[in-house]
C-alpha cells in the first residue's frame, strides 16, 4: 500500500492500511513509523452505548454537521459481539447512509477479537491512520461493554455516554467508578416517557474530573433535536483541555500508557517463551496438577526464579 | 470467614469466600492455599450465547434435572455489560427462581470489570470455592461478547453455546475461528419459524476437535422440550473426555495457561514499576511526544534494556 496516498486522504490507501493493521502483516510496523510524524492532529470522540440506544443515528447527525463546516470525519465503529452478530454490525449501520457517497467521509468497523488489550492496540493503531490521513473528527463507536468502554477512555479526548429513558420501576444502576468515563452524558430519545427521571438519576451520581462537570444533555437523534447543544458540548470539552493544558497532559499519559502496555506485552511474550523451554515449568505444573502446590504460589515461585534473580 | 464451613458446604462462607476473593482481600491467598486440595472433583459447563436467547431459562431447567439426580449445583453468572444494566443480571433472573430456597444451589453473579485477563481470573477462583464447598456441577452462565466467551472455553469442560432461529432474510454469521469454542451448540426456541435454516447453518460450519464432533441440538427452554438431550450431550461429552485422556491433558493444558498468566501480570506489574522509575522512560516519552520516535520502536528500545540485557 501507498502511504503517500494515504497522507493524502485516499480512502482506498487508508482501507488497505488498516487491514495490514489488522491482519498484524509485517509492513505495519513500517507504515507506523513513516505515518507517526503526521499524527496528533484528529479530535476524537467516543460514543459508547447499550445496544439500541440510538448511537448510530446520533453519531449519523454528528456527521452531518460536520460535514456542513467542511471537516472531514473519520468513525471507527468497534464491535465486541463477536460470536453472534445479531443485526447490523455498528459500521453497518453508518454504512448504510448517505455518508458512504462523501469522499470525506470514511467508516470502518471491527470486531473486537476477545483478546486482552488487542482492542486497545488495534483501535490506536486505526485512529493514528485516519489521523494522518487527514481527517479532522475521529469518532470511535462502541457499546458499552467490558473492556470496549475500558478501552475508549484511553483513547478519545471527549468520551460520550449515552443512554434512554428507562420504563417504569426499572432503575438504571451504575456500578462505582463507571460514572466516571463519561466527559458528556446523552440521554436519547428524550421524548420519551421517563426521560426526567433518567437526567435526575445522572445528574445525581455525576463525577467532575479535573475541574470538568460532565453535562446531562437530552437528544432525538431521529428527529436531530439537541444534537446542536451536543456540538456545543464538545466544543467545550475541546476548549476546556486546551485551556487548561490538559490536552497536552493527556496526551503524554496516553502515550506512557501505550508504551507501557506494548512493553507489557513484549516482556509477557518473551518470558512465557523462556518458561515453556525450561524443566522448572514442567515441574512444577506437575505439582499443581498432583495438589502438592496451588496455582498462586506456584506462579510465584518461578516468578522470581525468572525475574528477581535477573 | 471459615474455610472448614465452606468445605462442608456452608453456603454463607462461601458468598464470604467468593467476595474476598473479588475484593482481592488479602485473606484470599491464604484461602486459596487451603481449599486447593479440594478442588478438581466439579464438572464445569460453560453457557454462553447473546442476550435473549434463553439462557438463563435453559440454565433454570438444568439445575432441575441435576437436582433430581441429587446432584448440588453451583452457578456463576458473569456479566459483561457494566455500565449499564439494562434489565435484571444474568444471575439476578436465576435467583428469583424457585432453586434459590434450595441448600444445594448457590447462585453468584458477578459484574466483568473490564480489566484484561481480570474475569478469567476471578471466574477461575470462584470455580474453585464453588468446587470445595462440594457442587458437583458448575455451571457459567455468560453473555457471548468479546472476552467473556474466550474466557469461559478456558475454564469449561464443556461449552455450551445458545443461539436462536434467525427470522427472514438476517443470516448469521459466525466469525473465522469462533465456531471453535462450542463444545455443544444449542438453539433454543427451535419452535420459532427459522429454526431449520439455523441448525442448517450450524452444521454447515462444524468444527471437530480432537475427534469430538459438537452436536447441533434444538431446545425450547420454556417448555423443557430438548432440554434432556441437552443433559445427555453433555454426559457424553464427560464420557468423551473421561475415556480419551483428555480431561487429563485438558487439566493439566489449564493449569499452564494458568501459571503463565499469572505469571505474566507479575512480571508486567515488577517492570512497569521498574520502568515507571527509570529516567530512560521519562526521555523516551518526551521523543515520542516530540515525534521524533514513534511508540513501536520506543517500546522496542524499553524492552531491550529492560529484558534482554538480563
Amino acid at each position: 500500500m501507498s502511504v503517500k496516498l494515504l497522507l493524502k486522504g485516499d480512502h482506498r490507501a487508508l482501507a488497505k492500511a488498516i487491514s495490514v493493521f489488522e491482519n498484524e502483516e509485517p509492513e505495519a510496523a513500517k507504515i507506523a513509523k513513516e505515518i507517526f510524524p503526521y499524527t496528533g492532529k484528529a479530535f476524537t470522540i467516543g460514543v459508547t452505548g447499550p445496544p439500541g440506544s440510538g448511537k448510530s443515528t446520533l453519531i449519523d447527525k454528528m456527521i452531518k454537521h460536520y460535514r456542513s463546516k467542511k471537516k472531514s470525519v473519520g468513525v471507527l465503529a468497534i464491535d465486541p459481539s463477536s460470536i453472534f452478530t445479531g443485526g447490523a454490525l455498528l459500521g453497518d449501520r453508518l454504512r448504510m447512509t448517505s455518508h458512504n457517497l462523501d469522499p470525506k467521509v470514511f467508516i470502518r468497523s471491527m470486531a473486537s477479537r476477545g483478546e486482552a488489550g488487542g482492542l486497545a492496540k488495534a483501535t490506536r493503531n486505526t485512529i493514528r491512520l485516519l489521523d494522518a490521513s487527514g481527517k479532522d473528527i475521529i469518532i470511535v463507536e462502541t457499546v458499552g461493554a467490558g473492556q470496549s468502554e475500558v478501552d475508549i477512555v484511553k483513547v478519545a479526548d471527549a468520551t460520550i455516554v449515552v443512554t434512554v429513558p428507562q420504563l417504569g420501576d426499572q432503575v438504571q444502576t451504575f456500578k462505582a467508578g463507571q460514572m466516571e468515563i463519561a466527559d458528556i452524558f446523552v440521554v436519547n430519545m428524550a421524548d420519551l416517557v421517563g426521560a426526567d427521571k433518567t437526567v435526575t438519576h445522572l445528574l445525581g451520581g455525576i463525577v467532575s474530573k479535573y475541574g470538568w462537570t460532565p453535562p446531562v444533555l437530552r437528544t432525538v437523534a431521529k428527529s436531530g433535536e439537541g444534537v446542536d447543544n451536543l456540538i456545543q458540548a464538545i466544543e467545550k470539552r475541546k476548549e476546556f483541555l486546551a485551556k487548561k493544558g490538559i490536552a497536552g497532559k493527556k496526551k503524554v499519559d496516553k502515550i506512557k500508557a501505550e508504551i507501557a502496555s506494548l512493553i507489557a506485552e513484549k516482556i509477557s511474550k518473551a518470558s512465557l517463551k523462556e518458561l515453556s523451554s525450561s524443566k522448572d515449568f514442567e515441574k512444577i505444573i506437575e505439582q499443581v496438577n498432583k495438589k502438592k502446590i496451588d496455582p498462586q504460589t506456584a506462579s510465584e515461585q518461578l516468578f522470581t526464579r525468572l525475574w528477581k534473580k535477573r
